[in-house]
């Protein structure tokens, strides 16, 4: 069957790209991504959401692909003096990239919603997919350290480079998905979980009232984000380990997202340790825009076979 | 006499040259600069102090001399950025200023006063006179326009072009004299007034509560920033006949402030309408570092011989 509705997850890079791809194999306005808001965070009194940021500039084509984050040809001249001036510098900012977090702060403090912000921003840069933030309220991603406590997510992730040791993960706060997100959800004729790291990108949406509800009445299938071992980008191949005693696997990442996961797409080769759902293998790496495309008409065909 | 404890009121650009020719002139720490605060505005939800940004850049001279505002070296990246995702771009902002409005921003929402941040900022930049924002509470300048209504400074000076003609000046708000202003006052051997816009850059001082009678006992100096006729820069010479009836003379000046002024110091050839106080003439275009410091020791002498 050919999809015309499908809802996607997304946390930051990986997702975002796995995005793209199926944003272009669909027709247009057949997807609807819901991005994790788990890491956004507020500094220098911008109000930063990185996940969105990521997935609003992949889709409109205007990120940085090499540096994963970011705008092409970003320059950071306001962070130079912001440093100069004694401010802190261990989040980088682009001087372009600010323009992002300078319009959507003052749309919030005036009242306006994250979903709605998001939805001029996208309109701005011409995305064609609609992006929502998974939710309009604050849901923060803390992460419990084994030696050094815990740690809101970027602090741990930028700020100490993801090196302290992770025991577990808590979302502070508790906000309705948002307006929309649910009913995507519940119109949505397959749900893809693109390949984001589950325990910080993937599981705030999930963590959100109505949502493992509403996607057990759905086919969802699963992007691994681990390609022989080790994961593509990110501290995810710790974090498997840390949080499950088990070796940063395909099979890992099924066993996460458990019974309702109707299929998993992993890397040639990482089939082995994947149990109780269909697989199918392929080259998972992005490494291109036609990569995108290509690993995502092969989801959709592979989500065919298993809805027909 | 040699003057150790001299205070300047200052707007912008002239008044902030003026200040660097001072500050040089006289022994490190002697002066204190009272800055006007009435242009201040909120733009992208930033608070922007466009005079003591100025004032700042100049003392630490790191502004731009050509411009007249905003930080040597600007680049304009994060404007541009906010224009294509449809923001408002009538005000331009350089990504270095950024950084001051960024920072001044958060540390004011973090409840710290403007007083506060302006010397933090200034210290950062090497600034060796003490600056001191008016008043920490919110004081704005409004135009009021013969044919436009009353428009917010900002927005008639650059949102209009200073073009509606202007019926009258109004400052909404009346905060107390930020803290040291009025002790800074008392204490002073000398207080001078810059070649500055009476209306919009200096009113605004003098309309707070304690600053004219503090003024009335001291020896005052004001450098005239009408130059045969013509204001140096920005609207004061439509703004004198629009409010007066007069022509934009060195007397209009002198008429302004009135009799608690102890002397003027004018263009050379613009004697002639001033009466009733000292009057020293000679050049007043400050076109380079060397002429800012040398009319600032012309202006101390005389100030010198009307206080002996």
């Amino acid at each position: 069957m050919t999809f015309s509705r499908v809802v996607a997850l997304s946390g930051g890079v990986g997702g975002a790209r796995f995005l793209d791809g199926v944003a272009r194999a669909l027709a247009p306005g057949a997807l609807t991504a819901i991005v994790n808001t788990g890491d956004d965070f507020t500094h220098l009194g911008l109000t930063i959401c990185p996940d969105l940021d990521t997935v609003m500039y992949t889709l409109a084509a205007v990120g940085d692909e090499e540096r994963g984050w970011g705008l092409q040809g970003e320059t950071f001249a306001a962070m130079a003096m912001v440093k100069r001036l004694g401010g802190p510098d261990w989040f980088n900012l682009g001087d372009r990239d600010l323009a992002t977090h300078l319009l959507r702060t003052e749309a919030l403090a005036a009242g306006q919603s994250l979903t709605a912000v998001t939805a001029r921003l996208c309109a701005a840069l011409g995305v064609g997919a609609r992006v929502l933030p998974m939710a309009d309220g604050p849901c923060r991603t803390m992460i419990e350290t084994v030696a050094d406590g815990t740690l809101p997510f970027q602090e741990w992730f930028v700020g100490r480079r993801a090196q302290p040791m992770v025991r577990a993960v808590r979302f502070d706060g508790h906000p309705p998905a948002a307006p929309g997100v649910l009913a995507a959800i519940a119109e949505a004729e397959l749900v893809l979980i693109g390949p984001s790291n589950p325990y910080v990108s993937i599981d705030p949406i999930l963590s959100l009232d109505g949502v493992a509800a509403a996607l057990a009445r759905k086919p969802v299938v699963a992007v691994s984000p681990i390609v022989g071992g080790r994961a593509v980008k990110g501290p995810l191949g710790a974090m498997i380990p840390a949080l499950t005693g088990a070796p940063p696997t395909a099979g890992a990442i099924a066993r996460h997202y458990g019974g309702w996961l109707r299929g998993i797409v992993v890397e040639r080769g990482d089939e082995g340790g994947v149990a109780g759902m269909a697989v199918r293998s392929t080259d998972t790496i992005m490494r291109s825009r036609e990569e995108r495309l290509r690993l995502a008409k092969e989801t959709l065909a592979f989500a065919a076979e298993l809805v027909a």
